[in-house]
């Protein structure tokens, strides 16, 4: 683990020919009776494994939504904690989607608990709200410089709810806006030998043309992108904040999780076989309209 | 459980006759050796059951931290949540500091984690984030709304760093002002038979001129006021939003954390009955300097 975060993300991206972030989003009531009885732990636990054994053919990260993992309790932590291990056993990046944000000692511990080594999750990256200000991303940012992983901070969502704040105008400039610029002096600190730095932004995918203004913002970030699929955005609105490198475009991931987790085809298998089939077309196809998006 | 969460703190805060909310903190390097090895498990446990034996004597409310129990990993939120329990079963509420933050499906997932029965925490209410926007908030107020538990929601914090985007200019007036305007139409719904509303406003004790506006903005909001004691802030600025009642000054919460877990008497400790002798008397004086500032 000697590369830089931003470096193993965009190598990983490459070696896929695709930016495919697959979103871990267990969520109770879709996950299929084969895994086991609906809303139980061992559903939770049978249908994560299973998701992580497919998801490397296809994506270079898997991005871990905690809200489904924690109403299970100090169980369904573990079995997060299983499903990032296993998929870094399996050469996957993990983008663990916890969204914290605090201040001096308490985003410490957030960022032990999230980036640092057992008991913490020892994922690759974190995503942290930015409300608190500078000094509540210090200690993910000094922790991520330390250790060679990422920081992803929330600067406009994918949610209908994003325009209530984000959106709001500051001296005629949007609030995420204002954030970008908040973060842009320490995206240097996280940058890697491609050029990318690890200091990500999450930019949703439902509004591309802020991306591109985003990208301006922030030339070097890596952007997380979510919203894709399930929520409506097309591949090519998705990566509207990538810049044009000398293989197509480039610089940052895109999440899909319940078009590739919840495919009618997988939904209506009744064997675990025929489950594996499904995902991994849903997989194999997000995947590749991601691809083609990149290289128009 | 029948009364709204407002009613049952205000009427916890007139029992003790104090505002005072004790924040639990259990900073590894800060717990006394008489708990066990430092940074050990062991030591966590030992010293949160001792807090909680202590703090209702003299606070209606226990905020503990997240951030200082998710590093341990399961087995430290296992022990938080024993910590929830044990003051639950000696009447006090639990206010969990969690500033959670995230939308849809995942916002209820945290709603059920943080405020849900086992395998949830039960807390009596939680801190969230408002950056996503009001579909961000919606699922922790219609839990809080349906159980009788409440919601504090991250307005004007207390730390340095909130300067950078909670006080910038939206329109001529700050940013965290915008916040308490999007979330005073939902004050109503969790509004109790005292007339006020477990829809909480976190209002930092180091900026009192601020609390006073913020009162205006959300007249009915029991306040969440951290930053007192170690931060700085004196009691009299603590509660500078609350507002007059008949018996002096009411309308919120003060919490207090590393002054009333680590003062020095009890740091010097050698036995766990001087050690509680030096917390008695350090929560015992938060809660009658906060009492004599609300009757001033």
């Amino acid at each position: 683990m000697s590369a830089r975060f931003a470096d193993r993300l965009i190598e990983g991206v490459r070696q896929k020919n695709s930016p495919l972030c697959v979103g871990l989003d267990p969520i109770p009531d879709r996950i299929p009776v084969i895994f086991g009885q609906s809303g139980s732990i061992a559903a939770l636990e049978g249908f994560c494994q299973a998701v992580v054994e497919i998801a490397p053919r296809h994506a270079a990260i898997l991005k871990p939504q905690l809200g489904f993992f924690e109403p299970f309790g100090p169980e369904g932590t573990r079995i997060a904690m299983a499903a990032c291990a296993a998929a870094q056993s399996r050469a996957m990046l993990v983008l663990l989607d916890a969204k914290r944000g605090d201040i001096g000692t308490t985003a410490e511990g957030y960022a032990r608990a999230t980036l640092g080594p057992a008991p913490g999750f020892s994922a690759d990256c974190v995503t942290v709200n930015p409300y608190l200000g500078r000094d509540s991303l210090e200690p993910f940012l000094a922790a991520a410089e330390r250790d060679d992983k990422g920081v992803a901070v929330l600067v406009r969502t994918s949610n209908p709810g994003a325009r209530d704040l984000q959106d709001l105008l500051v001296d005629g400039a949007p609030l995420w806006r204002r954030v970008a610029e908040m973060i842009a002096p320490q995206s240097d600190r996280l940058k890697g030998n491609s050029g990318w730095s690890g200091l990500m932004a999450v930019a949703g995918a439902t509004y591309p043309e802020e991306a591109r203004a985003l990208r301006e913002a922030l030339p070097h970030a890596l952007f997380l992108v979510p919203g894709y699929g399930a929520q409506g955005a097309s591949a090519r609105d998705a990566v509207a904040g990538f810049a044009r490198g000398k293989n197509g475009l480039e610089g940052g991931v895109v999440s899909s999780s319940r078009a590739v987790l919840y495919p009618q085809a997988a939904q209506a298998a009744t064997s675990l076989a025929d489950w594996r089939v499904g995902i991994d077309a849903a997989m194999a196809q997000a995947a590749a309209e991601l691809r083609e998006a990149c290289a128009a």
